[in-house]
């Protein structure tokens, strides 16, 4: 996706800028137990395990491309932007770094995680760091933007943090609870996923300069995606291939993760079947041939049409959200070709 | 402390608004699996593990002191500077939550640990939300100080974490090394410890509205209090009584801790005596007769002396580069009596 965004290379360039003098002026040299700063390279994809560049998938760099497609949608120049992409995309790495540790996940983008690599202890510093850098990429903003605005700004960012934690704080609750309603479900990725769209979208019509109304109105549209995003991964975590998401076919399964087709399966089975489920679910391992039966279970209950239509009830309320959020022209053409992509990938 | 502060009272309140409001406009509601913010009101000594309110030891607010007297000795309103010292004090919780995880610390101020009682994934979570508090207590001084002020200060905090983190990420590898050196001990303390009391004061004297030349001595001051502060800690550490610090006697020398008592020791043993210090240290634990040999080796080494001294010297350099800093009076004899509290605690 970069390739094609002039405006996204200036992001990834922005970031880099960022790490790049916060590892200058920092205190660590090469006797440091960790190169904490080409970890976080490691990470995003520019380096490999032993430091050397690379140009591998550090993620698809959607936030970012989010926020600079409504800065122009909504009348602004989108690299004006780029400082606030940059630290939405630091922000949300931030997070994939520690939800790694508390998840306990091996692999992410067909790689070893930080802590998988360098162990917890590090990665929740490498993490921690991630934050602070985030909050200074968005300081970028600081001599471009009017001082109201850059204070409105940071106040967002740090409050779309809070939700992102809260969704994180109830996505780790659900794990211990025998089952969870669509709604409760709905409240965790609002936090969890939709609350970073909703800023991304928002924060790029704030460096525009649009009013409040047309403000609301882009956060809503980012929400929407960020739903519509949120149970298409829920969908691929199941139903998904491995060469597409870099993860173990019904991943999510076997990690008896309480997603979006799991909450209505629970919701719907006749009691002797949520028996079986159990059974299936109780050792420590879930075995293929459980898995199986789980997907039977799944395609019984019409759960996997019921999420596709989800999916596709909140790829046109966005749809919807984004003809009244922007004017017609080929900033909004782009931000509904983005739509459509996300709601249809397979990775 | 708190007791004879009005101004640190006025840091309390503001900490608990930020999260109160926080709260209030946040998405858990009784059913989440962790209530968020009243696990934060536990750390910092506002309630019980069972949420009842509580008034117990949530940390001494040294750094807030700091802060908000030097702005008072730099000629400022100290209560103008109440959110920044909130913000000092939620940024060093946060480091906190996530260091007791880190170092598998189970009891902290005579209670257990965020960690020990709700799990290392929720603590992970709840640091990183106490960050973010953090950012939005600062914010408060958007309206009170100029724009470029209230940029300069953002930056400066985040670099700051930046700094502690790269401390942290220091002091996690000491661990697992046979030596360090003095310097190295220095730089990470540097980090870890006096970046944030170098910020207090030097964030307290921007509020004031002091000059760059003045702002880098208050700077100077606190980073020295800072070292003098973490090498007492150390001296604790090893000498303190469990009465006194909450902590075991002689805890560092349980955990293996390359603290500065240690390093000395390293630096000076004959390879006899370093042979029988890691025969000691070998074990899966450090037993009670172990601990006494270590304690002999110090003593014969002249250890405790040596770092009573650094003490004492740290504490004479912060007193001249404060008296370098700020104008003769009230609040300087104010600052300079915290100093002399700071060098000879016992807890």
């Amino acid at each position: 996706m970069t390739e094609d965004q002039p405006a996204l290379r200036e992001v990834e360039r922005y970031m880099r800028a960022v790490i790049d003098r916060a590892e200058s002026s920092g205190m660590l040299d090469d006797r440091a137990a960790l190169p904490l700063y080409r970890v976080l390279a490691y990470h995003l994809g520019w380096m490999d395990e032993q430091f050397r560049p690379a140009r591998v998938d550090g993620g698809k760099r959607i936030r970012p491309l989010l926020c600079l497609r409504c800065c122009e949608a909504a009348g602004g120049d989108p690299s004006a932007a780029a400082p606030v992409g940059a630290a939405i995309e630091l922000l949300h790495n931030f997070t994939l770094v520690h939800d790694d540790i508390q998840d306990r996940s091996r692999t992410r983008r067909h790689r070893p995680t930080v802590w998988a690599l360098w162990g917890e202890a590090q990665a929740i510093n490498a993490g921690d760091a991630m934050f602070a850098l985030s909050q200074l990429a968005l300081l970028g903003v600081a001599d471009r933007l009017p001082a109201s605005s850059v204070a409105l700004l940071l106040r967002a960012f740090n409050e779309t943090t809070l939700r992102i934690v809260e969704g994180q704080v109830l996505d780790l609750g659900f794990e211990d609870r025998p089952s969870v309603s669509v709604d409760e479900y709905l409240t965790m990725i609002r936090g969890k996923t939709a609350a970073l769209t909703a800023f991304a979208a928002w924060s790029g019509a704030l460096v525009a300069g649009a009013d409040p109304e047309r403000l609301e109105r882009f956060r809503l549209f980012g929400e929407a995606l960020g739903l519509g995003f949120q149970i298409r991964d829920d969908y691929l975590g199941i139903w998904g291939r491995r060469e597409e998401t870099g993860k173990e076919p019904a991943d999510d399964i076997r990690r008896r993760k309480k997603s979006l087709p799991i909450v209505l399966l629970l919701e719907s089975m006749t009691p002797p079947d949520r028996e079986l489920l159990d059974s299936l679910w109780s050792g420590p391992e879930v075995s293929d041939q459980a898995v199986e039966q789980v997907l039977e279970l799944l395609e019984r209950y019409g759960v996997r049409e019921r999420v596709r239509a989800e999916v596709a009830r909140l790829h046109q309320e966005a749809h919807s959200l984004l003809a009244e959020a922007a004017e017609p022209g080929p900033a909004r053409d782009a931000l509904a070709a983005l739509l459509d992509r996300l709601a249809t990938r397979s990775g």
